[in-house]
């Protein structure tokens, strides 16, 4: 008889109900909301081909040989630049490039968290990161949001009685939500942070795919002026504005923190593949990708205008939902009960998926919400797919 | 004043003083036996260049979308089939693709490991294991080795008195020592597995690299034969034989494990660099790895007997050790005592660097010891080398 005991921290880990529903999303003729994945139509076949070219031609070794854990220099460099133009103000030895934001959080929060640990996420919130805390036997709590991001002073209670360790959000054009945390909260949150002693992780996946011209300042700068810039870690990846199979994002954090981090990533995994730093790097001396977003900001723009007003006009007496500036998703919420898993399906069988809002939330899931993604379904699938929803009641 | 305390696993490793001292192994002039790395002059270079050239025109979506977190079909197809060569007779099911060995060791450690469980290694044993299972806060238990492996009768006696969750080795041409397991210890080790009911991790990066035609059969060979295959964990790599720039690993896992194993992975890095396993699989169906492992096989034999013969010559008084017979490390030790670490100083003045052998132990370090590697050093550089160590006595 076989010792099949598993560690305590994966044992708790469950296959995703969602992940099983979404296998069938790919059966033919299935139109797809479900996934987060970037269209493959927007990747800059030219230029990754031009990139592959000169790396294999004079980067070879570069790409092919073990690297430093923290990251392929000319990238940490490349990165730090690309930071600055968001207003993330680091010098290069503060970026350290990861296999992707996933492994961000991963090596942030084995590095940050002791089991127990309080970490604060916004409800609802990025469905993996709440794998990486569960992993990290972490104690999740979670604080409402509204369509201005988390209700920062839910958070303010919450810090009166309990002691909070990190919290972690997406500010800009949320996943799933896909809200934005007003200027205002974003202010008061790091004053919060510096008052209250706790880490800020902020995941910014999707900042530059922005419908709009507005500004919106990282919290990594308001905690620069507030003279705490230490409590915060960044994190960003170039899968939804260059190509996610290449694995490459990148933390921004302070010192104190950075050193063990790295020795976590170098037993995580050595090193990021060089291959793929190389051709980022070589990429972006290309000045080829502020023009590329420009392309996929305009294409999700056109596409979740299209989503939205099918929506509104087919689906409008039975959900309601706010209008993204931005991202991949729209977050919708039947106006009355309803259980949006149980629904799936139906929709199933009528041939359009979504993810069920539940999978987003630690605690107290509302069944009545769904997230669906238009980055991968042209604005006639969309509006088809908002056809069969509605033939779906 | 911020909250700085770091979660304890990661607090307890420390940066290593090798790697520090390694830093200068990059000066000019100074010849390096440190590194475990491969030579970059035997990268298949024609075959990477063209398998690229094939993924660029042909896989191209498949190399920069998103993937599944088991891996790239093909490339665990292809995988099966090389590792059924070696006496590895698993279905392409039980492949899990990984960011190389190290995540194979990390993700495993962190599914299988709760703080405390007894893991056993080798002493000495590989330096980056040691991290992956401090950073799981397991009870790493270490038992001796000889010129035929792990002493396993040793190993027999802690199993009376000591609940044993795995038992980790490298059994072929190991890191640092060099050494192969003999047969009887293969057996004898998985009928123990059998017994005493513990996992056995079976790390083998550098079986291919034989300089005879002997042929080692594998723990997990054994394992299928003693009914107890579901036990064994057989996890490889391409960073030897291929290009570690890529990050490309395996592991070979039963069911019971894979199935959490999977979703640790998912949360760590939700799959692994696509452009590289597109990569991999394709420069595999050209049927040129059998041909170019053989080109480092030749290669590496006779660095080996050039470093050895010059260490018989000119440090034969001062140095015992037994001939490697695969591999990529030579693994001495002074006849008298001495401390292999501060001597480093003196060596690293004369122009030559190697790994202090303390680094591979868990506990009672042997400060004799030291580890040579010669694959990246020509003949006539490892004749230089040996020279300057003499000049350091």
């Amino acid at each position: 008889m076989h010792d099949r005991r598993l560690a305590a921290r994966a044992g708790e880990l469950k296959p995703s109900a969602v992940r099983e529903l979404l296998k069938h999303s790919k059966l033919p003729g299935v139109i797809s909301l479900g996934g987060g994945i970037p269209a493959p139509e927007l990747f800059d076949t030219e230029g990754l081909n031009l990139a592959v070219q000169q790396v294999m031609n004079g980067r070879f070794n570069d790409a092919f040989q073990y690297g430093l854990t923290e990251g392929y220099p000319p990238l940490r460099q490349a990165v730090s630049e690309l930071c600055q133009a968001r207003g993330v103000d680091c010098p290069a030895s503060h970026v350290y490039i990861t296999s992707g934001s996933q492994q961000s959080l991963d090596i942030v929060a084995r590095t940050l968290l002791d089991p127990g640990d309080a970490i604060v996420v916004e409800r609802p919130t990025y469905l993996a990161a709440l794998q990486v805390f569960q992993l990290a036997q972490a104690n999740i709590l979670s604080v409402d949001t509204n369509d201005d991001g988390m209700l920062v002073e839910q958070l303010a209670d919450l810090l009166e009685t309990t002691r909070v360790k990190a919290v972690y959000l997406v500010p800009t054009f949320g996943n799933p939500g896909g809200k934005t945390l007003s200027e205002a909260r974003r202010r008061r949150l790091v004053e919060l942070a510096k008052k209250h002693d706790f880490v800020i992780i902020e995941d910014d996946p999707y900042g530059e795919i922005s419908f709009t011209d507005e500004v919106r300042r990282p919290l990594y700068q308001h905690a620069v002026e507030l003279g705490c810039v230490d409590q915060v870690v960044y994190t960003s990846t170039f899968s939804k504005i260059l190509a996610p199979g290449m694995r490459i994002g990148w933390i921004v954090m302070p010192d104190w923190l950075a050193q063990q981090t790295v020795i976590v990533k170098q037993a995580a995994d050595l090193h990021t593949n060089m291959l793929s730093q190389v051709i980022t790097a070589e990429y972006l001396s290309m000045n080829r990708l502020e023009k590329q977003i420009a392309l996929i900001r305009e294409d999700y723009r056109k596409k979740c205008v299209a989503l939205a007003d099918a929506l509104e006009s087919q689906l409008g007496e039975h959900l309601e939902f706010s209008r993204p500036k931005g991202g991949m998703f729209l977050w919708a919420r039947f106006r009355y009960p309803f259980d949006t898993m149980e629904w799936m399906k139906k929709t199933l069988e009528n041939g359009v998926v979504y993810v069920p809002g539940e999978a987003f939330y630690n605690d107290n899931p509302d069944t009545r919400t769904l997230r669906l993604s238009y980055s991968t379904v042209s604005a006639d699938g969309l509006m088809t797919a908002v056809e069969r929803l509605a033939k779906s009641l």
